[in-house]
């Protein structure tokens, strides 16, 4: 009946890994498994939603138009909607996983 | 800008410590820190929002009417509003850090 976040973590991944959770009315939890992954060069994030992200394990880079955020396990940030960010670097010397919740932004 | 999840973490804990790290409608993500607190005995959650749990750091047990769940870091679980449960156990040995999303159950 548990999960555990850490289990089933691909070891060569093509592509990021997106799995949902847990959801509910305008909310979605999500793990993202990253390993040498980043945004393609020119892609920003541009979400109707609200997103909190933590990192849980591995390290990131997460860019915005105004400067970087380097993220380390423990390190989470609110990403407001509209707020064009991409994540620009990933380390390749682990999976990196993330928890990431997505939230209606209105009111 | 980012926040780390375990920074600030009390070493003297009278009562259970809960931070919302990020809201929005219908849903609230909380950093609840826990070091040898456990529900007082007969007590009972019975919450109208479903919440999913995830123990990041420590070790607790979760009762429910039908059994109990140990959890270790990485294990997570969704507990439906209205399941009752309670804090069993969390280990004296250190903090706990469980991180908790609460929202809405209804469609």
């Amino acid at each position: 009946m548990t999960t555990n976040l850490f289990a089933d973590l691909p070891t060569n991944l093509a592509a990021e890994l997106t799995q949902t959770l847990a959801a509910g009315p305008g909310v979605r939890v999500e793990r993202i498994v990253s390993q040498g992954h980043a945004s393609p060069p020119g892609f920003w994030y541009d979400q109707d939603e609200a997103e909190w992200v933590l990192v849980v394990r591995g390290a990131a880079r997460l860019g915005f138009e105004d400067g970087a955020l380097e993220l380390r396990p423990g390190d989470h940030v609110t990403i407001p909607a509209g707020r064009r960010h991409r994540v620009e670097w990933t380390t390749a010397d682990e999976p990196t996983v993330w928890l990431a919740v997505f939230f209606s932004a209105g009111g």
